[in-house]
């Protein structure tokens, strides 16, 4: 048995400063922006611990939103993916790429967020 | 004083049939597909009623992921995130499409998920 839910909503910016578009995004949504790892690629919008994530991400492809599934098994989680019509495009270090059959790219992640074990969704 | 906060997630797809994309959908994130609309254009992901609402729209353009904005105030939400730096893309009769300085598009709309009075950001 494994369990997943949807673990955070990925901003990708195509941006050279991931500071003011974090500005930007911290003011709209309010939230208080972290201050992000040293690369500058990634700064979390805090806020309510019981929402899934906001993450903005620096990325060279055209800015646009993403989703992460957050999970205690990855391969398990990827290969139920697979079996409701979704396909690999990237498996990384540390999450997977997916292709829904929708076309939307998403993330299988670790878990993260609070309450996962009490309110994710178990998979037999 | 106006309130405002992440409302929904939108998933846009590109589809003829948007109940297939809900089968896909609804399994993924482990919520149930509602019964949509008559013309099939929308189909709520029912889940967790504490977390932003997850809804999918029948699209012409290609599938991609959007976020709502929900407030009490429409014409002043508009406002406030302009004078962040976004611009409006289209106002609509229930809603009004912005692009976030990040050039993501995302609409402000009518707030709908529950716990809006207490929990969404108060702006003067």
């Amino acid at each position: 048995m494994h369990k997943s839910r949807l673990g955070a909503l990925i901003i990708d910016c195509q941006v050279d400063d991931l500071e003011t578009a974090a500005e930007f995004w911290s003011a709209a949504l309010g939230g208080r922006a972290d201050q992000g790892d040293p690369e500058g690629r990634y700064i979390e919008i805090l806020g309510d611990g019981a929402e899934p994530r906001v993450i903005l991400q620096r990325v060279e492809h055209p800015s646009r939103v993403h989703i992460d599934i957050e999970t205690d098994d990855i391969p398990g989680e990827v290969a139920r993916l697979e079996r409701l019509g979704a396909t690999v495009v990237e498996v990384m270090e540390r999450w997977t790429v997916m292709q829904a059959p929708t076309g939307h790219r998403y993330c299988i992640v670790r878990a993260r967020r609070d309450g996962f074990a009490d309110k994710a969704n178990p998979w037999d």
